[in-house]
């Protein structure tokens, strides 16, 4: 099946809020989408983008049974690591499960690889559940390390009310 | 002790470069560095900065054993997530032992969240050490939830040879 990968543009921004409602579905956390399309609008197609999204086309005649030919992304934007420099970080890589195992995931990982590289980035991060062996096996045969795992990093997460009382400690000027 | 709290400038990033070490040290990783201050000032002071640094200041009566008058630092960056939107990541925040325990590296944290509701982030996040019970502990007194042990987030890298490969992979237009 012939696929086609680009750019998003800001009209995709319904399409990829579909994607990013299910692949939330897929990770039995879709209670935690809060995100609309127009924020998704306003956030990757400012003028100091807080994203990049690359999206997976389709030709018509091999659209899905619910009738998109957009059939997968992969959001990422660029972080940085004080030990090691410019970093790539890949936020969520999605392809609908009727078009697994076609190589549109891999083109999408690989074009998110390629973006970074021409960045400079000397890494590509992201992060997955523990009970996701599909995923993890998918990263893990293709040379990824599991920093959980190796070196004991944990995720933190301040949010809500505790970021608001974070924020108000702040000394004042 | 009175301390003073800014934006790092180009010319901090010596001083930056000399304290990220000293995390490292602590860290046990200090083998892992391998940036110089030329890169923090290309990467943190172009058009579109990496990264984006505090730095924590005391008089000079009060400075450091070795000589320095700054004494801390919190390095971070903007990311997203598609399920709530806008996040700022802290990469590295720290203060020299000898000030620890004055309100240095709370005023730090608390600025950075400050930072990120300005910039309608609705989460602040970080990772650290398992084994780093002081840091966990100063986290979770504040509220952060660990998202390791509570929903099993695991950190994933590719770098070096397996970076080029996935690179490699993508898809030619």
């Amino acid at each position: 099946m012939h696929f086609k990968l680009r750019a998003a543009t800001k009209e995709d921004c319904k399409e990829i809020s579909r994607m990013i409602l299910e692949l939330a579905v897929y990770e039995k956390m879709s209670d935690q989408v809060k995100i609309s399309h127009e924020e998704l609008e306003r956030d990757g197609f400012c003028q100091n983008p807080f994203f990049e999204c690359l999206v997976a086309e389709v030709h018509e005649e091999d659209k899905a049974k619910e009738g998109f030919t957009m059939v997968g992304y992969a959001l990422y934007f660029y972080t940085y690591s004080t030990w090691k420099g410019r970093s790539v970080y890949l936020e969520d890589l999605y392809v609908m499960p009727e078009f697994r195992g076609k190589g549109i995931g891999k083109g999408l990982l690989g074009k998110v690889a390629e973006m970074g590289k021409k960045e400079q980035c000397v890494r590509l991060q992201l992060s997955v559940l523990e009970w996701n062996t599909p995923s993890r096996d998918f990263y893990a045969a293709k040379g990824a390390l599991d920093l959980t795992d190796n070196e004991g990093w944990h995720f933190i997460r301040f949010d809500g009310q505790n970021l608001d009382n974070l924020a108000n400690e702040a000394p004042k000027d």
